[in-house]
C-alpha cells in the first residue's frame, strides 16, 4: 500500500512513523488520529489515483484540510489521512466576475487577503481562517460571524470539484447563477464532511470590498432589546449588518483573563455585550458629510444615540480606528481559546433557535443545568443575528454521563423551540449520537440510501455524519 | 386502482375519462398528457398514501402543479397525475421571522398579495405567476426576473417537506438560517422535478418590501455599455438592482403586434432595450429630497443623466407612475406570447453564460444560424443581470432535425462559452437529449445511483431529467 502511495505522489509526500505527528493531534485534543499513512496529493489527478486505490483495496480514506473542526471529522484511525495542504493554489481571481477559482487546500485569510488586493472580500470568516483551508470549510458548510448578511459557506459557492468514492472526477465547476441541470451534486457534497466525496477546488463568489465599516460595541438591558437594535439598524443602513455577535458578562471576563493586554469593552461591566458591524457597499454611504463623518458610520451613531435616548441601551462605544476595531473582533474570534482555555472539563453545542427564541433558550437552559450540575456554568457566544449559539458548559468534573446528560438537555430544548441541533460545525464523530436520536427517521434513511449509492465500500471517511444504522 | 385511489382522495378527487381534460393539455402544446386518472390529494397524508400504492404496485406518478412549465416535466402518459392544486393553504406568515410556510399547491401571486398585506415580498416572479404554483416552482429552482438581487428560488427556500418514493412523508421544514445536520436533501429534492420526491409543504424566506421602486426603459448602443449601465447602478444603489432585462428590437416589435395597446417604449425604435428596476429599502433611500424626488428615483435619473451626458445611453425612459411601471413589466413578461404567439415553428433555448459573453454568444449563433436555416430568425430576451438567455429561435419550417440542429449549435457555443444548456427552465423531457449529450459523464452516473437508490423502481415522474442510461 504505502509502495504504491509513493508511486502516486512522491515518496516525501507519504508520510509514516513520526513524520505523521503534524495530523496525529488536532485542536480540540478530543480525537487524536492514528493514520496508516499521510497522503499530499498535488493535483486533484493525485487525488482520484489515491482514492481509486483505496477504493480497489477497501482501504479507508479520510480528507484533511485544515483540521480546524470542531466536531472529529478528520480523524483518521486506521485510514489513509489524506491531507490537502499542498493544493494550496488560488488558480484565479476574476475580478469583473467577482470570483475565485480555488484549489481545496488554500487557507481561509490567504484568500481573503488575495480577494482584497482586488478591492473585493471573499466574506465566509472565523475564528480558526488562519488556519482553516477552504476544502474543509466547503465540506462542513461553515458558517461564521458573516453569515448574516452573506450567507453560509454553501451560498458562497458557484461551482465545485470533487473526487468521488471511486476515484472518478466530478466537475462542477460552473461560474453561472443560473444552472439547473439535473440533481443539485454541488450541494449534496457540501457538508457532507468528505463522506460522499474529496472537493479539490471551487468557484467562489466574492463580494464588493465595504468601502467603510462601522462597528461597535453596545451593552444592552435584555437580548430583547438586543434585537430592537438589529431591527433598527437594518432598517437605516438598508439591511448592511454584516455581524451582531452576543457576548456575555463571564466570556467577557474570560477574555481578560486570558491575556493582560484584553482590556473590558466599557468602564463598567454589563451583563449582555453586542459587537455590531455594519459595512457601506454604496458610494453615498461613504463618501464624508458636512462635518467630516463617514455615512454609515453616522447611520451607527445616530441609532446607538437614539436607542441611548429611549433608554433602550445601557452603553456603547464605537471603534474610532482600525487597532479598536480589531480589538473588537479579536474578543469575539478568541472564543475557542476562551472556551477551552480554562482548562476545565466542557460540554461544547453548537446549536440554532429562531433567533427571537434565543433567550428564552438560555433560561430554560439555565434551570436544567442546575438540576444536572449545580456547579455547572455555561460559556458562551452567540452570532445572535441568525440564532446561532454556541453553548459550551465548564462543567463540575469530566463525566461522560454528565455530557450527554447537559447534550440531551440542550437537544430536548432546541427541538422544542424548533432549532436544530447542528447549526455550523457539523456532525463529526461528536454529533453522531444527536444525528441517531434527533434527525428525522426517513431524511437518515435517505442519507444512508444515497451514501450506500455512491459509496458502496463506505471508503470515504467512514464512522463520520451517519450514526450506525 | 381507481378504486383505491377514489378511498385515499374521496370519488370527487379521482379524475377519469373527459374530467381529466384540464390537465391533458399544457400550456406548450408540446407534451400532451394521457394519464391513467388525474387525482387531486388534499393533504401530505393522502399524497404519501397515494404514492406508497403507486410503489406497491409499480404504478408511475407525476406530480402536477400549475403545469406551467416549459420543458414537459409533467407529461403523464399512462401515469396517475397527482394534481397538488387542492393543497393551496398558506399555513402561516409570520412576519418578524419573514417567512412563510405554505403548501405546495399555492399559486405564487396568491403568495405575493399574502406578503403584501404584511408589509413584505416574496421575491420570486416571473411570467406565468398567475396559476404557476410553489411545488412547481420549487421543483425546477425557478428563476425569473429578481435572481440578480434574490437569488434563484432554492435561495428563498429554509425548509421543505416531502414525500419520498416509498410512501414516507420527509420533514425538513427548518425555519433555520444554520442547520448542518447531514446531507442536504432540501437542495437535492429542489431542482430534482418530482423525480425524487413530491414536494408538499415549505418554509419560504420573505423579504422587506422595497418602499419604492423606480423602474426605466433604457436604449443602449451595445450590450457591453449595458453592463456598464448595470455596475454603475449597483454601485450607486449598493447593489438594489432588481431587474435588469434585455429585450432586442424584433421583440418589442413582436410584443406590439400581439395588441393594438401596446405601446413602443420610446418614440424612436431602438435596437438594445433594457428594463432596469431598482428597489429602495432603507429608509434613506424613500424619503424624499427638498425637491421632492425620492432618492431611489434620484440615484437612477443621475446615473441614467451622467451617462446620457457621457454618450453612453441613447435614451432613457423613467417610470412616471405605478401603470408606466406596470406597462413596462407587461412587456417584458409576455415573453411567452411573444415568442408563441407568432404561431411559427420555435426552437426554445433557455441557456446561460457569463454575463460578459453574452454578447460574444448572440454574434456567434448570429452567424451559424444562417448556414442551418437562412430564414431563421432569433427572438430572444434575457435576464441580462445574470447571464440567462432565453434564446427562441422562430424557424422557416416545423422540422425535427432542423431543431435539432439549431440546439447542438446553442449548446457548442454555450459550452465554448463556460455556461450551461439549461438555466432556469429545468431538463423535463425536452432537454433530455442536452443531458445526455452534454452533462458530466461522472455526474450523471452519480444522478442516476441516487434516483436508483432512493426511488428503486422508478415511479416518480419517469422519463424526466435523467436520459435513458
Amino acid at each position: 500500500m504505502i509502495d504504491k502511495l509513493q508511486a502516486i505522489v512522491g515518496d516525501a509526500n507519504v508520510m509514516t512513523g513520526a513524520d505523521r505527528a503534524r495530523w496525529m493531534k488536532e485542536w480540540t485534543g478530543y480525537f487524536p488520529s492514528d493514520p496508516i499513512a499521510v497522503v499530499r496529493p498535488g493535483s486533484t489527478e493525485e487525488v482520484a489515483a489515491i482514492v481509486k486505490l483505496a477504493n480497489e483495496t477497501g482501504t479507508p480514506v479520510v480528507p484533511v484540510s485544515g483540521n480546524t473542526g470542531l466536531a472529529g471529522g478528520t480523524q483518521a484511525n486506521g485510514a489513509i489521512a489524506l491531507s490537502l495542504d499542498r493544493m494550496n493554489r488560488i488558480r484565479e481571481i476574476r475580478p469583473a466576475a467577482r470570483t475565485a477559482i480555488v484549489e481545496a487546500g488554500v487557507i481561509l485569510s490567504d484568500l481573503h487577503a488575495a480577494a482584497e488586493a482586488q478591492g473585493l472580500i471573499f466574506p465566509l470568516t472565523f475564528g480558526a481562517k488562519g488556519s482553516a483551508m477552504i476544502g474543509g470549510a466547503l465540506s462542513t458548510n461553515a458558517g461564521g460571524s458573516n453569515v448574516l448578511r452573506y450567507g453560509n459557506t454553501r451560498d458562497l459557492v458557484l461551482g465545485v470539484e470533487a473526487v468521488l468514492p471511486t476515484g472518478e472526477i466530478v466537475n462542477l465547476m460552473s461560474e453561472l447563477h443560473k444552472d439547473n441541470s439535473g440533481y443539485n451534486l454541488k450541494h449534496l457534497l457540501i457538508g457532507a464532511e468528505g463522506t460522499l466525496g474529496i472537493i479539490t477546488g471551487a468557484v467562489l463568489k466574492l463580494a464588493p470590498k465595504p468601502q467603510a465599516y462601522a462597528t461597535a460595541m453596545v451593552a444592552v438591558p435584555s437580548l430583547d432589546q438586543a434585537l430592537v437594535l438589529l431591527n433598527r439598524l437594518q432598517e437605516a443602513t438598508g439591511g448592511a449588518v454584516e455581524a451582531f455577535e452576543y457576548m456575555p458578562r463571564n466570556y467577557v471576563e474570560a477574555h481578560m483573563g486570558l491575556n493582560p493586554a484584553n482590556r473590558a469593552p466599557f468602564d463598567a461591566m454589563h451583563d449582555i455585550n453586542i459587537m455590531v458591524e455594519v459595512g457601506a457597499t454604496a458610494a453615498r454611504d461613504v463618501e464624508p458629510g458636512p462635518d467630516g463623518t463617514v455615512p454609515i458610520a453616522a447611520h451607527l451613531e445616530q441609532t446607538l444615540a437614539d436607542m441611548f435616548e429611549e433608554g433602550l441601551l445601557l452603553d456603547a462605544v464605537v471603534a474610532q480606528n482600525q487597532a479598536q476595531r480589531q480589538a473588537m473582533w479579536e474578543r469575539r474570534e478568541a472564543a475557542a481559546e476562551v472556551v477551552l482555555g480554562a482548562g476545565k472539563p466542557v460540554s461544547n453545542n453548537d446549536i440554532a433557535v429562531p433567533l427571537d427564541k434565543v433567550s428564552v433558550f438560555l433560561d430554560r437552559m439555565g434551570a436544567r443545568l442546575q438540576s444536572l450540575d449545580p456547579e455547572a456554568e455555561p460559556i458562551l457566544v452567540a452570532h445572535l443575528g441568525d440564532g446561532n449559539v454556541h453553548y459550551a458548559v465548564w462543567l463540575s468534573k469530566e463525566d461522560p454521563a454528565l455530557k450527554d446528560a447537559v447534550t440531551e438537555a440542550v437537544e430536548d430544548e432546541v427541538l422544542r423551540l424548533g432549532g436544530s441541533f447542528s447549526a455550523e460545525h457539523g456532525i463529526g464523530q461528536g454529533k453522531l449520537s444527536s444525528m441517531a436520536r434527533r434527525k428525522d427517521k426517513v431524511a437518515l434513511a435517505a442519507m444512508r440510501a444515497i451514501k450506500q449509492a455512491l459509496d458502496p465500500k463506505g471508503i470515504l471517511n467512514p464512522g463520520k455524519v451517519l450514526p450506525p444504522a
